[in-house]
């Protein structure tokens, strides 16, 4: 076990993933075989933001599993994560038909506005995007792939770990899109969309890429899921505290979308288990109407903390940061690393955007 | 140079692609990752039909470069082909808004009828269509990666040429969306829609991945894109006739369907290049019509005959089975697959359906 106790340049390994992007998509210009259009869209949405979550936790599970200070080898497929996820993010947009993303036009309202003369613009912009999404999936193999100068036998299980990913996502953005528009007192289901959609994609399965690439015993990949799965739920919880209670100026979401698409949240899931028959109906008509306006909202904000569904959601946060915590505790990670996932901990269970 | 004189036997290669397809989703039901649904629509979508020429090309290419007589270590690319293909049809059938492909509902419109009672079903069944295809996209990649006992350096060689194909392919659906409903009398742009489409994507990739993991040379690379690049456009132009001329019962497409979608296509640009003002003016007004009736359609026949722009595909169509013919006789490959090749090129070109 490394044990540095100088904090780790998280700032320059997301440099660092940012230039293995930027080499890659140089790379791809140079040979332009794809439509130019499209590898500019795709560009500009990946550098218009993203915390490069997925990335950084890839590095982090690397180090995390002894895989010495250097990350050169494990940046390809950090950064291959980034790629899929402007992917996920792309199509998912089109599925929610999401305006805006990053603060910009959502990317197939980027295209469409790229086609003004085309007589069909909004369709041609998402069936364009479904296009991009497409490119970006392919490339996220291909960076991948340029993995190299590890063991045969460490880039197999990568393999296996990422296609477990891609499915357990899929299903996730399915089961969202089952319940969008009609959310329920169903707690269980709640919590498994966020399973599949935010803990596992976002949290558990980048740190395990990561570590497996360094080579890590199956102990250290459990250590890493009991990390994981609970950050990654108070994570989601607290995204959907924000939904409904955040300040748009500072989340930069606006704070009606939730409400507005009906998502069907562990917070409306516990309001509805709660709320009077009255109560209930009122909630029925009032989220899912993409008409609701700030009045509405205030009318759902009031059920909510009516029935303290929110400050239960905060109970469920804090029990998940505990868990979470307790089992870094108990996985004895070398210490830099230990300090980073602490850092990362309470930032994202504990904010305003 | 192998030279077996005995024919090769298409039904058993074609059976073995089968197969593996089979293995490779049994596998992933066992671990039931992805959603029940998903796996079912897509093996039902693999059965439902499709040629499998692009993984029968991919095994006659792995012949061609002396890939011995058994073509066990080329299947999982070969049978990777057909799961990328059936994530471009998926999202093809998407973004043409098509009710039909392979004698059933589209997947759009088969995930729509698995969900009766979404308050969306339409919607809904795209947006899992949506992330079916993405799937699909995701095992092509899963399948490819199990390619083993070959050397290193041809795999890389391949993954190269997968990438590439890709692009094409994307950049082909793209010309395509952006020419649509407004077909022109660009005939050069007709015929780079084709070349992307069809002859690279179809035909000459799908060729030169098998010899590639055969180890073949940048000769015969040559050689094959030699014979595929024209046979490739005879096989599109002939499909573009079948779509105007052809007899529904037989091709099994709707006759109108080209026409009244505004496909962009040689046929119609050389028509519109001959027409008088008074036809262009007609033909502008007929074609892109969803509401296009036998009367119109027999209206567009009388002023493609009028032009001969049907004779002048036909004869184009004859120069370029001609061209892949003489690119046959040049390449001397193995005799029973220049025997096979010989047969898809008349095949593909003299055909009723």
């Amino acid at each position: 076990m490394i044990t540095q106790a100088h904090p780790l340049d998280l700032t320059r390994i997301r440099a660092e993933v940012e230039q293995t992007l930027e080499e890659f998509l140089a790379e791809k210009d140079k040979h332009a075989i794809a439509p130019a259009l499209f590898t500019r869209l795709l560009r500009g949405f990946l550098v218009a933001g993203g915390k490069r979550t997925r990335p950084l936790l890839c590095c982090l599970g690397w180090l995390a599993a002894g895989g010495a200070g250097d990350i050169t080898p494990v940046l390809p497929a950090a950064a291959s994560l980034e790629l899929f996820h402007a992917c996920a993010l792309i199509h998912d947009d089109i599925m929610d038909d999401s305006d805006t993303r990053r603060g910009n036009p959502a990317l197939h309202q980027q295209a469409a506005i790229c086609h003004p003369d085309h007589p069909h613009r909004h369709r041609h912009g998402i069936n364009t995007a479904i296009l991009i999404g497409d490119l970006a999936f392919g490339w996220s193999y291909e960076l991948f792939h340029t993995t190299s100068n590890l063991p045969v036998d460490r880039i197999a299980r990568a393999w296996s770990l990422l296609d477990i990913m891609r499915c357990e996502t899929l299903k996730g953005q399915y089961l969202d899109l089952c319940h969008a528009g009609n959310p329920s007192a169903d707690l269980l289901e709640a919590l498994q969309i966020i399973e599949y959609k935010t803990a596992k994609y976002t949290i558990e399965r980048p740190l395990q890429l990561g570590a497996t690439l360094a080579g890590a015993d199956s102990g250290l990949l459990a250590s890493l899921s009991a990390y994981a799965l609970p950050l990654g739920e108070a994570f989601q919880l607290r995204d959907d505290l924000l939904g409904v209670f955040g300040e748009p100026t500072i989340t930069g979401k606006p704070v009606l979308d939730d409400l507005r698409d009906g998502k069907h949240t562990a917070l409306l899931a516990i309001a509805y288990q709660r709320a009077t028959p009255r109560q209930a109906a009122e909630l029925r008509t009032l989220t899912g109407n993409p008409r609701l306006d700030q009045i509405g909202a205030d009318q759902i904000r009031k059920i909510i903390i009516g029935t303290a569904a929110n400050t239960t959601i905060e109970q469920m946060i804090t029990d998940r940061v505990r868990s979470a915590k307790r089992a870094l505790d108990a996985a004895a990670l070398p210490l830099h690393v230990d300090n980073a996932l602490r850092g990362f901990t309470a930032a994202a269970a504990i904010r305003s955007a």
